[in-house]
């Protein structure tokens, strides 16, 4: 299996994912869908506002850091469903050709009360530029799946 | 104007916006780019998952929301930028047909510090599915420009 059981997870665990690179076109591609605001889909009335130029949708930068944490197989196929999150802070602008990073920091891993087969965990992500610069924080909320095998250790205690 | 600007907000107000039906091949379009979990894009695997069907990335659920606000003209033209979002939670599953809509209460209007010509702007947004199921929560935090008149008044005074 790709990626790491609950069982696997302690406070303070940290994760560097790989990177991705965001250009104008898919920026634009999705303000047009999801987030159609000048300021992201308009080079001309872009340059123009006091940012000098087209910077991607906040909700692009946290899909494409979500993206990034999946393909680092974190949680991986152990992945059950995400709960929410918290402290979401857009810090600084995203713009065409900035190729995005994220590091993950384990601040909680503990057994779910409503899902057995799951435990409960929060991550701290923080999703960097190019230039090391943070440009989006936030603490993920996410169901993990437990080991089989350990859970079958439980039942037969 | 479009719109309100910063004045016009006060805690307790209560904004209901319009409703948008997601379809299957929306649902998959979005995952494919942005959430390739099997529950977001294979109608086949989702239905044996426990889900029984397709069911959206959480992430359009928040996209759609975002849409809805901004297409209700709470803030409209005078929107500035968004800060960021607390205590998102993804409540209940969203399926194809499901048609979302989303109700709006300010919590807080204060002016911003770091940014004159604007104030910050809390509200607390429920997305509902169409039996008025709760399919999403979260605190928004938006910066929304201040009214230039006002702003020439106390320039004056």
């Amino acid at each position: 299996m790709k990626g790491n059981y609950f069982e696997h997870f302690a406070e303070g665990q940290f994760y560097r994912t790989g990177s991705r690179t965001l250009t104008e076109a898919e920026i634009m591609n999705f303000a047009r869908s999801y987030d159609p605001q000048l300021i992201h889909t308009d080079p001309k009335a872009a340059a123009e506002s006091h940012y000098g130029g087209i910077i991607a949708s906040g909700l692009q930068t946290l899909a494409v850091t979500f993206l990034l944490f999946f393909d680092a197989d974190i949680f991986g196929q152990a992945f059950e469903v995400g709960v929410g999150a918290d402290e979401l802070r857009w810090n600084k602008p995203v713009r065409p050709g900035d190729s995005l990073t994220a590091e993950v920091e384990v601040m909680e891993a503990r057994p779910s009360r409503s899902m057995p087969h799951c435990g409960v965990v929060k991550t701290r992500i923080r999703t960097l530029n190019q230039n090391g610069e943070t440009v989006m924080t936030l603490v993920s909320v996410d169901l993990v799946k437990r080991d089989p095998a350990a859970l079958g250790a439980e039942a037969k205690a």
